[in-house]
């Protein structure tokens, strides 16, 4: 019944380029280091509540407000709870954000190397924006945030770099902006030094988004949320009332809230990440990578002689996934996610491997 | 530490006229009949599902295709796996194929008396919009939906009016649009004497959506689909992986595919529910109600002689919860969910109660 002719009422389609999220093996032998997932599971509080739960519920609409969770998120992080907003994952919460906050007739700014999301929510609402380069090391220019602008995003740390820029960097550009709304995308920040959550009570004009889907083990369940001032958090809300009222499902919103009610297990898990993370730099420099410095839970890696897209092919082959961008000043790096020390010792045996047969050869 | 002066970055802020969805009382001795859920619970296999949930799983991103579901869903409405998206309920289904077909400079149409997002939505994406006035009785004039436009949206049946338009009709509206994209918007079909899904076979430009929140008994998990060719399929993915990627969580995937299997259950509940909606119909007519034939799980009721707004109020007081719209031309009527024979047997001798101490007033 198709047909390919193009037809009248197709023009009226909306054109984007579509993102390639990293790809999601059913062979449960892949080793996957791709896509930043957290090699251990969900609290154990998560387990117990979905193995109890009372599916009549489901009848019902869940809680709009997502009350639950915004009251344990709101404890753990010791804001009201007219500063948090959450959302179907931080790409959900990110997104509403730009579509909330970015309605100037100026562009709006980021780094030109940064979460490839920025660019394609830019195109699907049409909001101007302009790349600020990376300096030669990967850090962000903090002068080139003081420019007349729209809003302006940072994830810090950054993917897929890895960098954490220190929260001084970060007050320095928000002080600057104070006409601007300033988004800092922290998925990542649980493994790095500090966030910049502390500088929402003196910046009304500061969102920080952060995600259950790294430090919290919980990817598949879909939260992620934002914090910053009551003015901010009404507007993001106004703006998802208007447009789907109910999003979190009743699973997420219960299993989300016992996850961040287990805070020893959360730092511990962190705690584990990070010495693998110690661990792994390590032998990825007796193997002859290097890498910036990362502040998150995967390395940024390059190799003194054999090139990125190599080695990629070669693990995938192996049957080991990492993430490879074929981007300009990023298409000789690997982008590995801290796995379990059993994964990592697997993956470092195989480059070993690839290594010597690179070198024979 | 908040101020309460207007700062200059709040003008870059999308300012909405706010959705106020039916509420969700905390109180669960309330007999909830106002957001049209479904009384019984979902498929016996969705309680299995959820208790035997791998909670290790959740580590890992879902499926951003949906497989498993799209396939479940495929097979029940015997289209191919290419014509089916999913998304998180059927809001956010509509809400992005508003975004992804409504891309015209023409208006786009639907009637005066619809389900009351699709006006926000088009405010949300700077979408003109020209609503058509239903007649008299609040059916369609199919003549309304034949000049030039940039996409139609039909309800139906009709929310709150609870109308179905035959088949015929929409057909017709269809052909006469060659150049425009049709939603119809079927959230109550299952209710209904027959969906417009197999005119999709002949027309590319229609697509139809769905909802588990209504006839499947999952309004807490959020599961909405459409239905369509080739062609809108591909093009509601397009915007999707490149707004999120990964939307439904692993237990509304799971859940979602093991309702939709169990067919006779699925078709015994909507029985169950048309069966004391013929009940209902009878009950509110001996108490002097009218309402326009039902092809939904709700009516739309008016009474002869007491003003909905009272009734509302009244049986809010007692603990019975219905829908009442403070809008022109329907500001006389109530829209009351059908629910178990206990529920409705319990709103029936209130409604007496009521009734009988307005005579006596």
């Amino acid at each position: 019944m198709e047909v390919n002719n193009t037809r009248a009422w197709e023009s009226n389609i909306r054109r984007v380029k579509p993102y390639v999220p990293g790809e999601q093996p059913k062979d449960k032998s892949v080793i996957k280091l791709n896509t930043n997932e957290n090699p251990f599971p969900p609290a154990p509080g998560v387990q117990m509540v979905l193995n109890n739960m009372d599916v009549d519920k489901l009848r019902l609409y869940p809680d709009p407000s997502i009350g639950l969770l915004v009251d344990e998120l709101s404890k753990f992080y010791q804001v009201n709870k007219d500063q948090v907003f959450v959302g179907v994952g931080s790409d959900d919460v990110l997104a509403l954000a730009f579509l909330t906050f970015f309605n100037s007739d100026k562009p709006i700014l980021f780094p030109d190397i940064t979460y490839s999301f920025y660019p394609v929510w830019c195109e699907l609402y049409r909001i101007a924006y302009e790349t600020q380069p990376l300096d030669k090391t990967f850090m962000i220019v903090k002068g080139d945030y003081y420019k007349d602008n729209g809003g302006i995003v940072i994830a810090n740390p950054n993917a897929p770099t890895s960098i954490y820029e220190e929260i001084s960097t970060i007050e320095d550009i928000v002080s600057h902006n104070p006409n601007s709304i300033v988004i800092i995308d922290e998925a990542y920040i649980d493994f790095a030094k500090g966030s910049a959550l502390s500088l929402t009570r003196k910046y009304e004009n500061l969102l920080i988004v952060q995600t259950f889907s790294k430090s919290r083990s919980m990817a598949g369940m879909r939260i992620g949320y934002a914090i910053g001032s009551k003015k901010l958090i009404r507007a993001l809300n106004d703006v998802k009332y208007s447009f789907n009222s109910y999003t979190l499902n009743q699973t997420a919103i219960l299993a989300g809230a016992e996850e961040v009610k287990d805070k020893d297990y959360f730092y511990e898990r962190i705690q584990n990440i990070i010495d693998i993370r110690k661990y792994s730099e390590k032998e990825f420099q007796k193997l002859g990578f290097s890498f910036p410095k990362s502040g998150a839970n995967f390395l940024f890696v390059t190799h003194e002689s054999v090139p990125a897209k190599e080695l990629y092919k070669a693990l995938k082959e192996n049957n080991i996934y990492v993430r490879y961008f074929d981007l300009p000043r990023i298409n000789n790096y690997l982008r590995i996610t801290i796995g379990t020390r059993q994964q990592m010792n697997t993956l470092f045996d195989y480059l070993k491997t690839i290594l010597i047969a690179d070198k024979a050869e």
